[in-house]
């Protein structure tokens, strides 16, 4: 005996008719597609270093760089199995480059960033110029651009290096806008001397007839004793925000604008005994600690902290900050993405 | 008796133990995550307007536009089922509104497109300002603005009003950047005279103090009228593109940029006779057919158009269009999404 | 016997022994280069049309429009004898053109616009598109684009015709950045019809593979009944600034900016009645009578207008305008000059 | 007896009938003010400093810091005799502070440069930081914001110190916009510790809440240790134009343009034996030699130059450049005004 109402059974009738038609009501589902605020399937995470080191460096035994072309391991948010994100946007994983090893060379229409965790032997090579990696750079390697990474032998001082790839893959996916390459050769020949951009770009000049036909960034390495030193001297002079410590975001110095038009990249640093007020926005954010410990609270959860540890903010989760031990964080988001569509919105307590 | 190599035993006993840590093996999936070229699941479709209208007039008689709030049939691409989505980024639907009703107000951070297919009686107020609707006028109603429609009585002269409805929900839902409010009235206070915002912004001058503070056009409406116009005298005058026939776009008066932050329209001819050639975009497009009749082949479909049809073409897939009668055809996509991040490309055969 | 102090005559020795060198002491003129305030050396100015175009019309027996290239009278402010300047940076000159006449095509980097005064027959051709002369209408001729003018025969309706010409013809003296060029025929090769411009881009749409490659307006002509119908609905509608009346910039609608990029043009509508409140601005404006009567007071002056009156402001100058009949005033000023150096201030009581 | 014709009689009684209405003909004039390419008045010069330095430090004893306001001698283009001009648009000045002094505090909206030519001991303050001053160092003092200069005592370690300044003083005075104020006392008040701006936006990397409200740049001290850095490192990777050598130009890190709205500053190296080619360009260029010896080539003019020597290239003027040892040049000019108003013109032999 069913308790359908006879106007329930038309409704139903009338769906099933237009569903034919790969018609669906609105009215049945206005308010899940027009929610009151955002409503992430992406949830708070944590990926403890301690953790994982083990388990990142027992890949190296199962497969080789060149085979796996990236020898990474995907950090899947909770909240969205099996679709190799961490939030909507964006992809986050560990990589590790072995001594003697090579990882070949491609380019794709995806941005890629590297925050390098631990080791200093590696290179990158991006667009003809080689970049030898140290614990706290960034490097960008900016969409259709070929790269591939390696590290020297052993005995030429290589030793493993891991570190962080932020991509905007679940983006591209979404925005049905992936292509990619592989290079004919493993590595691309170099053309330019280690150093050049930063020489050529990054001290407040620029080549007189040099014209930015791309908004990512010509700096490919920002390394960390620079932005470590800009930090420092902020807080020496006086700069603490009560959401942000004192926080940097990293600059296309032709543009003035992000280092790559999909992802945002900041550095902060908060001081021990640092009492962080309560934020939200609407792009999703990434952090990857590397000094100090703390306790991040973002939404319900609340995650201690370490070096290398990883964690992730979803869009409109209430974040705040303590820091027990004076502290620096690397994060990335998809504020671009948001800003440039007119869709980002913060709120500090 | 299990086929299983050790290798591979090896590699599955790995999966499960990183599995655990909300780890995955990039080398296994890096392929499907960065393709060769873009793989949409949305599919070519179309929405044969002789064979749908009936049961938009029959929600009429389902369901009240009050009690509905919108009264829309969602058109749900084949390859997104469950997505109310006809694009990956894109919602479409068709928007009944009769005699004597009114759709209440409400506002969103979702951008809205009206283009009004049938009926000339009912009006739209957006932001103070209510304008009267009329086959091929595209209205805008932007993201955050308070918006609600309305039809005269049929005493008044109100007929049923049919429009297609165009969104980009999807693409809020992927960037969690969803907000909306019902506004405490059913109807929003009218604060200009109907015409204000054309007679402001519309005639190639602005208020000299007028700053535009968002990327949204203060254009409201963009008769039918006026585009058919100028369509017809660029075509007199010799403009015909192999590719596009006549086509324009809309313009944001105060930037000469889109008329919102997320979604492109375009207005289009096609003389009797013309047999485009080939293009693909990694925009996603959805059309509606104003005048005429032809032929779209998208990818492998062959869609025979006549007025009010509504058809799409996903990202990268090849599209030409053939008119067997003088043929207009608006469009709207995520364009402006893929150019403000750099992943706008096009091929033209 | 002197009465110079040793001091002074120390400084005198000091001052011609550096003049050798060119060299100069910057205390003696400091207060002069760095004044508290603009100390414009144009001054407030009126011509009275009535007392000036019996000397217009005698200029076309004194020589013809093709020996005289352009036969202009140029106004030159009384406070810049000789320069051929209305105010510092800008040029003004009243054209006239007789039936069966032509002005050579020419071009130069000079941006130029037309304000039409009186007659209806004339033409200009601007970049291979010819367009009808109507009083009221605003025309450009932009920095290096062929142009050239001509009026048909009595016969075939030709009458006198007499325009407004407004150049920034001082400006590019200053910058030494002049540059001309005859055409080798009298008129240019007309390879668009007629309002092929306004149709293309005057419809708050543009083609859909225009790009903007250029800051000047795609636009020719704004013609005065788009215009007026503007200020008459926003006038209706409740738009009245106590300061400007109602008042509208003209656009490039490919932009949102000036139509040219060194002078911003005005139209603006007083109603009977209007006592403008006083304002000042470091752009230097020239004002040219549509309709209406009134008084314009600017600095010390006062000046009566009335149709085709012209008068001017410069910078700095306190300025009010009150109108004794319903009144329409054009004006055009270096207004994008002062804006896009960050020099613009304006200050309204 | 006149041998006037009866036609010019005619004309020239006309005009003396126009010129008592403030109107003069244009045909007599056209050519000139419409030249077929620049006629500047200024013209090459060069200012030795061997020559001229004696001079500079006599001032010292003719007046103090603190009566001059700024104790300054004024380069005067031999083309433009009595205007404090360089260039039309751009000032030149060696500043001289001797131990003990100082140059009281004002803003005024005129842009400034000073570029270090000799001591070490000299600070300038521009809004609430203090710089100390070193050799080949470019600083600004924007538009409208507080400044003043000073140098310790010999006691205390403080030296003459000569600088080159760099205004747009004459374009200033050409578009009537000029403000000045002086501060109530000789210094202003240190609200940030020295190092701060550098730090702050000098390392490709931005405070994440800074919004750039103005156009010119958040960073007041370009030391010449990284300029000559980033020049040496071009140089060693082989980066040789045949008509600049290597040169840079200084970039506002917030926006990627120049530092100042109205003056663009480059530096260049030009290695020994460098034989540059034939340049021509309509901004106007005032040189000051930092290193090496060399010709310069201007328009008729040959310069022999050496360290500290000034000199100046007028608009359109070809220059080329040539190196007997190497040779490092600072230069400023006008470029950002000819650009942002479309006007800029290059050619290269």
């Amino acid at each position: 005996m069913s308790t359908e109402s006879p106007i329930d059974a038309n409704r139903a009738a009338y769906y099933q008719r237009i569903a034919r038609e790969q018609l669906a009501p609105l009215w049945e589902s206005l308010h899940n597609l027009v929610p009151k605020s955002p409503q992430p399937r992406a949830v708070p995470a944590i990926w403890k270093y301690a953790q994982i080191r083990d388990l990142v460096m027992q890949a190296g035994a199962l497969i080789s760089a060149e085979e796996a072309v990236r020898r990474v391991l995907v950090m899947e948010n909770p909240g969205l199995p099996g679709k190799s994100s961490v939030t909507p946007n964006l992809y986050a994983g560990l990589q590790l480059i072995l001594p003697g090893e090579i990882a070949p060379s491609h380019r794709h229409t995806q941005s890629a960033l590297r925050f390098i965790v631990e080791g200093n032997s590696a290179w990158t090579a991006v667009d003809g110029e080689r970049t030898t990696m140290h614990p706290g750079d960034f490097i960008i390697t900016p969409s259709w651009t070929w790269h591939d990474h390696g590290n020297p032998s052993t005995e030429e001082g290589g030793e493993p290096v891991i570190w962080l790839d932020g991509l905007d893959i679940p983006l591209l996916a979404q925005l049905d806008a992936g292509f990619a390459e592989s290079y004919p050769e493993a590595t691309q020949p170099l053309t330019r001397p280690e150093g050049d951009s930063l020489a050529r770009y990054g001290h407040n000049m620029l080549p007189v007839r040099h014209t930015a036909s791309d908004p990512t960034s010509p700096i490919f390495s920002y390394p960390y004793a620079r932005s470590r030193e800009a930090l420092d001297t902020l807080y020496r002079n006086g700069e603490l925000d009560a959401w942000d410590g004192v926080k940097l975001r990293y600059v296309n110095p032709a543009t003035g604008g992000w280092p790559m038009p999909t992802m945002a990249t900041f550095m902060q640093f908060l001081p021990q005994g640092f009492k962080g007020r309560t934020y939200r926005s609407t792009d999703s954010t990434v952090y990857c600690v590397v000094e100090g410990r703390g306790v991040a609270h973002i939404g319900d959860a609340q995650f201690a902290f370490e070096p290398h540890d990883v964690f992730v903010a979803p869009s409109w989760q209430p974040v705040r900050l303590d820091a027990e031990a004076d502290s620096v964080l690397f994060s990335y988001s998809d504020r671009p993405v948001l800003a440039a569509l007119n869709l980002l919105r913060e709120a500090r307590d």
